[in-house]
C-alpha cells in the first residue's frame, strides 16, 4: 500500500567534524520518501522554489517516487544550516529560512487523497492538519513535530493530536511537550494527549515505543563512524512507515518490526552527508543489516532461569 | 558455583532531586554481593574501619553474604559523598577518603583461592592484581575500573588487562581508556589491550557488549522514577556475574542473558537509596521484571520479509 508524506524538500547546509556540505539536497519529506521507497510505493507533497534543481527533481523521480504533488513556486527552496558538535546529539542551528513554504497550500490528488498511510512530517500543525484533512480515511497516520511548534502552535498541535496514530519526538520535545522530564512520565502524558503510540528517538541510543500495550526499546545500530546525522530521524520514520504500509497490519507485532526496520534505515543515512547513502544503497545491504541488527538485539531469552 | 568480590564497602552519602542519605552503607562491593546472592553463594574480599557498624555486617551476613575476608581494622570505612545533577547520568564527586583501604593487603582464604568466578571492583589495579594471583585457576575475571585508575595508574592497569575476560566501563571510561571518541573503535582498543569481553554501562541508555564475536546492546528499562543511581553498575555486574556463575558457562548466549539479568538488578537498585531496594528485593520481582524486560526488547523477529 502507498504512503503519501507531507514535509519539506529543501537545500540543507551542513556542518560536522566530517566535513561541510551546502545547499545538499535534503528536507523531511526527502529523507522520509527515499528510505520509505524501498518498502513501498510514497508521493511526496511539498513545494520548492523556482532555484530546485531539476537534477535533484530527476534523482527522485528516478528512486520511483511520485512528485505530481511536489508543487514549484516563484522565490527561494527551504533552507536549513546547521552545525553539529563532538557530541552529534548535539546540533546547533545557524539559519532556517521557510521561503516558499511560508504561505503553501497543499492541494492532494484524487488518489493521493484515498492513501491508507501518512506521514506528517515535521512542519507547522496547520499544514499537516490541512493534508490530512483532505485523506479520506487513512488506516495509519503518523507525525513528528519539534520545539518551535511545541511551543508556538501549541494549540493547534494538541489539536491535531487525537487524530494521529503514531507521534515520533526525541527525548527533548517529548519533555516540552508533556511538562515531564522523566520520560516514561512524559509518554504517558503524551498519549492521554490521544496519540495511541509515542516514539522517542534518542539519537546514538536508539529509540523507545511507549503505547497503552506496553514498551518497546531498541539501542542504535553502533557505527565506527558518523558523517551526518540530518534526517536521521525522518529516515526512521521511512521505513517504519514503508514496512507498515508494506506489510499491511498494524499490530504490536508489525509495529517492533516495523521500529527496527526503521532504525536500519537511520543507520546507514548518518554514514554521509545529505542523502547520499540512501541513493547508493541496495536492498541486500539493508538486508544484510537488518540480520546484523537482529543479532545486535537478540537476548536469546529461551535461557532464563527459575528458582 | 560461588563469587569472590574484592572492591570497597563504604559508607556513602549522597545527594539527588530526590534527597539525601548520610553515612548509608554501600561500596562497589557491597552492591555487587548483595545483587549476585540472589543467583549464587559470594565472598566479599575487602576492610572496613573500626566505625563500621555491627548491624551493617549483620545485614550481610543475612543475605548469607560469606564476610570471612572482610577485615575490619582500626581507623575510618572508606567514604563517598556525591551529588547528582537533574539529569542522573551527570554526579560530582564531593569527597572521596579511601581510609582504610589505603595500604589495605587482601588475604584469601584457602577455598576462596579455588573460586570459579571473581570480580575485580572498582578499586587500585594493584588491589585487583594482588587478589587476582591468589586465585589459583579462575573460570571467569571480570573487572570494573574509572578515570582515576585509567590516568594515575595506568601502566597497573595496562598489565592487567590481559588477565580480565570481561572489563565493565561507561562511555567516558572506554573514550579516556582508548584515546577514542567513537565507542566502536574505543571497543576494539580495548579488545586490543587483551581483554575477551568489553561491557559499556551507559546509565538510562543500557548496556552494549563488545568481544570478538559481535555486539549485544540492551536499553535500560524504563522507570518512572530514580532515586538514587549509586551502584548501578556494581549491581548489573552483580546480576551478569551471579547468573553466569549460576548458569555455569559461559557462552556468547549465556553471556548475553546474563546482560539481561544484569539489567534487570541495575534497575531495581535506582528505585531507592542505597541497598534500601536490593534489601528487600523478592526473587518474584526479579522474575517479574525479567519477563517485563524480555518484553521491553523482543522485537517479534520471526516477522522479517524478503525482496
Amino acid at each position: 500500500m502507498s504512503i503519501v508524506v507531507v514535509g519539506s524538500v529543501a537545500y540543507d547546509t551542513v556542518e560536522t567534524g566530517r566535513g561541510k556540505v551546502t545547499d545538499a539536497l535534503g528536507g523531511s519529506a526527502s529523507f522520509f520518501a527515499v528510505a520509505a521507497r524501498f518498502f513501498t510505493p510514497v508521493s511526496i507533497v511539498a513545494v520548492v522554489g523556482s532555484d530546485f534543481k531539476p537534477e535533484d527533481r530527476q534523482r527522485l523521480s528516478d528512486r520511483g517516487i511520485d512528485l505530481r504533488a511536489l508543487e514549484q513556486q516563484e522565490g527561494k527552496t527551504f533552507r536549513w544550516h546547521g552545525r553539529y558538535h563532538e557530541d552529534l546529539n548535539k546540533r546547533d542551528t545557524l539559519s532556517l529560512d521557510l521561503n516558499v513554504f511560508d504561505g503553501f497550500m497543499p492541494n492532494l490528488l484524487p488518489d493521493q487523497r484515498r492513501c491508507d498511510y501518512l506521514f506528517l512530517a515535521n512542519i507547522a500543525p496547520t499544514l499537516q492538519e490541512q493534508v490530512l484533512s483532505q485523506v479520506m480515511s487513512p488506516k495509519l497516520v503518523a507525525g513528528d513535530t519539534m520545539d518551535h511548534w511545541i511551543v508556538d502552535t501549541h494549540e493547534d498541535l494538541l489539536k491535531l493530536l487525537p487524530r494521529i496514530d503514531i507521534l515520533t519526538v526525541n527525548d527533548e520535545e517529548a519533555r516540552l511537550l508533556s511538562g515531564e522530564y522523566n520520560l516514561v512520565k512524559a509518554a504517558r502524558v503524551i498519549l492521554a494527549m490521544g496519540v495511541r503510540s509515542v516514539l522517542i528517538k534518542r539519537g546514538e541510543y536508539g529509540v523507545i515505543q511507549f503505547s497503552k500495550e506496553g514498551m518497546f526499546a531498541v539501542p542504535a545500530y553502533p557505527l565506527e563512524e558518523v558523517v551526518d546525522p540530518t534526517g536521521a530521524g525522518d529516515t526512521f520514520a521511512g521505513g517504519m512507515m514503508g514496512f507498515l504500509a508494506r506489510d499491511g497490519r498494524v499490530t504490536e507485532s508489525s509495529l517492533r518490526t516495523a521500529v527496527v526496520y526503521g532504525s536500519v534505515m537511520a543507520s546507514f543515512v548518518v554514514e554521509r552527508f545529505s542523502l547520499e547513502r540512501l541513493f547508493d544503497l541496495t536492498w541486500e545491504e539493508i538486508d544484510n543489516r537488518y540480520r546484523a541488527f537482529i543479532d545486535l538485539i537478540d537476548s536469546h531469552h529461551s535461557r532464563w532461569i527459575t528458582q
